[in-house]
Formats: C-alpha cells, sequence, structure tokens
C-alpha cells in the first residue's frame, strides 16, 4: 500500500509568495529587510504570522516572552506536538530569508496538509521565536532560551535596547506580552528549515544540508602589552612592539583552524589598538578571536593550543600576554533519529544533499535541550546573509520546505 | 692667550630651578605639565618667560604668530644675530622638559654672558615658537613653520581646535598677537637643544647627542579589501579574508626598517577593522604606517619597497589593496658646521657624545630652511617622552646647556 501523502509538494508559488509579503514589513532601502525584535515591523510581521496561522484554523497562543505558536491539531491530543520552529525578527539590515523562511516554510506545510486534507495522529506547531538576532537585545536567541532554561525570565525582561528601552516595556508595547509560561514541553521532534549563510552547499553544489549540528564557539580577547614610544627616536630592536607577537598569533590561529579542516574556524573580528595614535608605537593590542569547531574535544584542544602559541609568541618578544575567555557556546549534536530522516527524506525526492553542521547559532541551539531538534539547510547566494543582498532562490527554498513536509509528517505519525 | 671664557660653566641649579619653576605653570596631576598652546597656562608660562628675559636686560619682541623673540644686543648690530630656540607649549600629558629645555637653556646662556661680562659681537635671540607640540592646533611647529614660509599666516590663523576656537583668537584672547611679521630674518646659527626623547644617548651611555638632522617620515594608509562573512559558517579556504595579507605586510614593514638599522623605523600605530565585529571576517582593513628614514634615497626605496610588499602580499591572497601617502615630511640635514662645533665643543668639555639623528620633528626643521641650524640633545629616562613621566637628571640638562653656551659663543663671535 503506498503512502498517498509521499506525492504531495509544497506550492512553490504560495511560499515565494508568503515571504514576498512577509519581506514588504520593514522592507529595506537595498532589497533587504529591518524587522528588529520588538518594534512596530515586528509587531506588523507577528500580527500576519497570527492572520495566516488563524486563516488555515491554527490555534495561537503567545508565551510569556512573546513566543508564537501556531497549533494544528493531531488526533492523538496525548501524544507530544511536532514543532517547526524559527524566527521572524531580523538584523537592522538584514535579509528578507534569514529566519522568516523557517516560519514560512512552516505555515506552508499546514497549509499542504489542509490541502490534502491529512489528519495526522500528533499535534504540529509552527513556532515564532522572539529576539533570535540580538541586534537590539542582547543576547541573541534568547526567546528560545528562556524556554531552555538557558536564561531566566527576569533576565529576559530586563534586557535593554541602545535607548535604554526594556525587552518587557517594549514586548508590552507591541502586545505581544502573553500568558502562557515561558517553560519547556515535551516534544516528539523540532525541525528549522534556514538559510546555510554559510558558501559549502553552493560550492559543492548541493540542494539540501543535513545539519548533524551546531558548532561550538569560543570567544577570546587576546592582550599584549608592550611599551609604547614615539614612532621616530626609537630604534627598532629596542621597541617592544606588541605588533610583534600579534602577527605570528593571528597566523596561528588561521594555521589551527584550518589543521582542523573542513570544520574548523578562526576570526579575527576586532583588534584594539591604544592609544592608537599613527606616530606611537602601540603599548597595548586587544585582538578578539572566534575560534570554532562542532566537535567539543577538538575545540577544547584548540583553544588550549592557542593560549599555548600565545604565551610562546608573546614571551619569545617579551611581550606581556593574557587570554580571557569572553564567551562559550558548547557544541549542539542533534538528535541522529531526526537528522537520519531528513537525509532520508532528501533522497526519496531525488534532491542532492550532505551533511555538514551549522557555523552560526540557531533556536534549535536551544530546542535541543528539550526537544529531539534537527536542521535543513537550503543554499544561499554566495554564501551571503545579514546583509540586504541575501539572496535564495524559489526552487531551493521549496526542495528545503519539501524536506520538512516529509521529515514533519514522518515524526507527527510516530507513535513513541 | 687662553679664552677666558672657555672656563665659563652654566649654573646647574639656576637652569633646574627655572625649569621647575615652568613646570608649576599647568602642572600635571603626575608630575609632568598640561600648557598646551594659546590656554592660559600657556599664557602664564610666555609671562614668565618675558619677566625672565627682561630681567636680565633682554628687548623681547612677539610676531604675528605669537612666536617670542628675547635679544640680547651684541656690539655689532651690523652682523646677523644667532638664534636659540625651542618651545614652551607642552602636550596633554606632557613632561617638564619636551620643548621648555631648549627655551630655559637659551635664557641660563644668556644669564652666564651678563654674569662674566662677556659681550659678544653679533646679537644673541632666545625664540620661543608657537604651538610646536600641535595637539590643540593641528599641524605641529605652527609658529616656526610660519615663518619658514611653509604655512601662510591666514592658515595659521584659521586653525580650530576642538572646541572650534581659532588659532587667532586664541593668540589674541591670551595678549601674544604682534606686530613684528612672521618672517624669516637672516641668522648666523640657530641651536635648539632638547631631550632627546628616545633611548638612544641611555644606551650607549652618551651624554650629549650632536644631532646631524632629522629623520624623513611617510604616513601611509594601507587599505586591504576582503569579502566579509560570518565566522562560523565559512569554511577557512574560501575566506577571503585582509588580515592574511595584513599580517606579512606588517611584518614586512619591520623586516624593512630593520634591514635599514639603525635609522630605519616602521610603526604600525593604528589599524581600523571595519565592520569590527567579534563575529565577522572582516571585510576591510586600514593598516596606518609610519616608515622613516633621515636619508632621502633610502627613505624613498623604503616606501616603494613598502609598496610592492602590499601589492604582492595582497594579490597573492586575493585582497584589493591600495595604498594612501597621508603625509611626508623630507628629511633635514643640519648645517656641517655647526653640527661640527657642537661636537667640537662637547669633546673640548669632556663629554660622552655621538652623532645622531633625530627621530622625532622639532622647530628646527622649519629654521633649517632659512637658517644654518643644529640640535643638541641630552638623555631622558628611558627614552620616555610626551608623557609625564619624562625625567632627566640636572648633570645632563646642565652639560647640553653647557655645550649649548660654547656653541653659541663660538658662533656669536665669528665674523662671517
Amino acid at each position: 500500500m503506498s503512502d498517498p501523502t509521499a506525492a504531495m509538494r509544497i506550492d512553490v508559488e504560495r511560499l515565494w509568495c508568503s515571504l514576498m509579503q512577509m519581506a514588504e514589513i520593514g522592507a529595506g532601502a537595498h532589497g533587504g529587510c529591518d524587522r528588529q525584535a520588538l518594534t512596530d515591523e515586528d509587531r506588523k510581521g507577528r500580527d500576519q504570522f497570527v492572520a495566516w496561522a488563524r486563516e488555515i484554523g491554527c490555534t495561537v497562543s503567545v508565551d510569556e516572552v512573546g513566543n508564537l505558536f501556531a497549533a494544528r491539531a493531531g488526533s492523538d491530543p496525548s501524544l507530544a506536538p511536532v514543532l517547526i520552529g524559527s524566527h521572524l525578527d531580523t538584523q537592522a539590515t538584514g535579509g528578507r530569508f534569514d529566519g522568516v523562511y523557517g516560519v514560512m516554510a512552516g505555515l506552508e506545510v499546514l497549509r499542504s496538509l489542509n490541502q490534502h486534507s491529512v489528519v495526522t495522529r500528533r499535534t504540529i506547531e509552527v513556532a515564532s521565536w522572539t529576539n533570535e538576532e540580538g541586534c537590539r537585545f542582547a543576547p541573541a536567541m534568547l526567546g528560545s532560551g528562556v524556554v531552555s532554561g538557558t536564561y531566566s525570565l527576569d533576565y529576559a525582561y530586563s534586557r535593554q535596547d541602545k535607548a535604554g528601552r526594556t525587552f518587557r516595556d517594549e514586548l508590552q508595547r507591541i502586545g505581544y506580552l502573553g500568558t502562557v509560561p515561558a517553560r519547556s514541553r515535551p516534544f516528539a521532534a523540532m525541525f528549522e528549515a534556514h538559510i546555510e549563510q554559510g558558501p559549502i552547499l553552493e560550492n559543492t553544489r548541493n540542494q539540501i544540508g543535513v545539519v548533524t549540528g551546531i558548532q561550538g564557539a569560543y570567544w577570546l580577547d587576546v592582550t599584549l602589552e608592550g611599551v609604547a614610544c614615539h614612532a621616530g627616536p626609537t630604534p627598532m630592536e629596542l621597541r617592544r612592539d606588541p605588533w610583534r607577537a600579534a602577527c605570528p598569533i593571528i597566523e596561528g590561529a588561521f594555521q589551527l583552524a584550518t589543521r582542523q579542516a573542513p570544520w574548523g574556524r578562526a576570526t579575527i573580528g576586532d583588534v584594539k589598538v591604544v592609544p592608537g595614535s599613527r606616530n606611537t608605537v602601540p603599548e597595548r593590542l586587544v585582538v578578539s578571536v572566534d575560534l570554532r569547531h562542532p566537535n567539543r574535544d577538538v575545540l577544547e584542544q584548540m583553544v588550549s593550543f592557542f593560549g599555548q602559541l600565545v604565551r610562546e609568541a608573546a614571551s619569545s618578544r617579551e611581550i606581556a600576554s593574557q587570554v580571557e575567555k569572553v564567551w562559550h557556546m558548547p557544541p549542539t549534536a542533534f538528535d541522529p533519529g531526526l537528522t537520519d530522516s531528513i537525509e532520508r527524506c532528501a533522497r526519496e525526492l531525488g534532491l542532492t544533499h550532505c551533511r555538514m553542521v551549522s557555523g552560526a547559532g540557531h533556536d534549535s541551539l536551544h530546542t535541543a535541550q528539550f526537544a529531539p531538534t534537527a536542521m535543513i539547510f537550503v543554499p544561499c547566494a554566495g554564501g551571503l546573509s545579514h546583509n540586504e543582498a541575501e539572496a535564495a532562490t524559489p526552487e531551493d527554498l521549496a526542495a528545503g520546505a519539501n524536506v520538512l513536509l516529509r521529515a514533519v509528517l514522518a515524526a507527527a505519525n510516530r507513535i513513541h
């Protein structure tokens, strides 16, 4: 007996239209979006999501941090629901797909089920998590982080934007301060579809990324302290210039990451030069280092190796050094059953695919704490994201949504 | 017949006391001085200088940019005078010796001549140049620069401080807008005594630096343009990270200067990282490079070599590069007759001495355009300057003033 749902496909055009309609809310000057968390644009985006969800018969609930859940009831209310989630907020000069794709793909899955009158055993919910981007209220992934217990509700409420407005006041102002407890509930599975935000799928010509986890990251501040002096009178050999240590340290970090190819990463996002005067040998450099790897042990090894590199490069040049751990995100491993299921769905749909890890953080990082979680990536042009020029093709977006539909169906009909 | 002036010596204590008295005007919180150009403190310093000059019978004149000249008449008014000069203004957190030493040593020379009733053939003038530091009104060495014709009077008048006050208004406000034309006149010689502001004399255990010239400098802005991307998702081998070019360029600049030891210098005073975000591979770096050498040809060669280094390091890493010449100070060669005379005086006084070039700019850079010029350096502790902790010993300061006295006497009694 063949499964009648096996032939179901997402409506490419309808998915694309809903993405483009959402993109008009807070449309940027250069083709992107500015729909930062808890702004009027965020409210309009939420209103649109709620309207669409109700249109297709969903029950919408709002929790204490403003996370939205649109539920399509299953036949057995005693079973834990399946969750599809991502976010609707964007960076200040964000793109049209980051986050919003995962939510729109979720709604599209529900629309397809309605269209084919499919009744699933489990309830399926589409979540839009509050403040994933973190650009207005730090930290990022705050809404899902409260639900996972990573952050307390009070902590979330007290976050302030640059103008000093609190998260709670703004959430209330836009009318999305809900009453449902922002706590985890049992879920059978949680899926997040997302653009890759990197160049791997494009470069390997794969349409689907089967995401097995999220890289761990360490943010380090390396302080190198030498002796400031005037650029003119001090001979080279009498200087204690912190750049002498900084260059081999920066190059060493790159080598360290390259040795852990293809998943090791090292980024020097910023360097503070003190005093930063054109004709003064700097007294101090603060080098910001971002190290990443999806394997916990390898990441720890990279950090420890890097620390040794800093000590040696600095002390051999009479430069004082200090490595401060500013932030740490442990690697997240997604649920193997769900990643297998995603891979199988991609194969059955005849889509080119590969296993990969996510280099960026996502709400799935938090949901993985309380629910079996996995992600589906689709290519984006040039790997560009957090940029108004962010682009993805309707075909790739639909391919990802079809994998999502199939994997969600499988999970929603599972009994255990 | 022995020269009776040969036994004349500077009064160490009197020189030290006048330095310490001047240091009380605008005394800093950490033992230094804040007597920035055209402030009330500068006025008080000028008032003190004028009072001391008149006390010893000098005629004081003020020119249109506020340069002060205290003249002790010689026996033959038809001969061009001998000039001793430096500056009384300081950095915001400046020391007690930078500049003020050259002016106080000049006054002390005149006091000694009075004390021994020495009549010189030529008039001797002690100048205090306006706004040498340039920290309040850019550029530096403005007063001497107008006299040399490097800057126009209108240009100087229109300079503004951070609060928008003009040089002219402030000069008038403190009562030192003079009427003497700020133009060069014939001088037989110009001497400037100064602390070294570098560590060479201290390191080579010499008491006197016979300064043969001032290093030339190029200020370059090296722009390295790659492609910004997220620190997580982009594999190392797919990045176009401008740091890949910046490290070999910075290290190459140091090698370039070291190959031109002992006078070559390369300083990376600042680096601007765009966008400067911790988890973003920078799109652009702007590296500020200061290259110095006292020989014009060698300096030009260093700059051309450096340009080649930038092009090669950048293009081999697919990074776009641009080198902009922000400022150039050609090397200054001092008058060989005067440097020989200074060296002879140091030898006759039994003082340890060496020939050297100045790494920093001084008013002598401008006076060398219109008068035979030379400088005398004395050691300062640790080579430290532009710092409240700047220090020099009374003995070293007196040694320099004794060389000055002797060299000035020789010049002031010369007929041609």
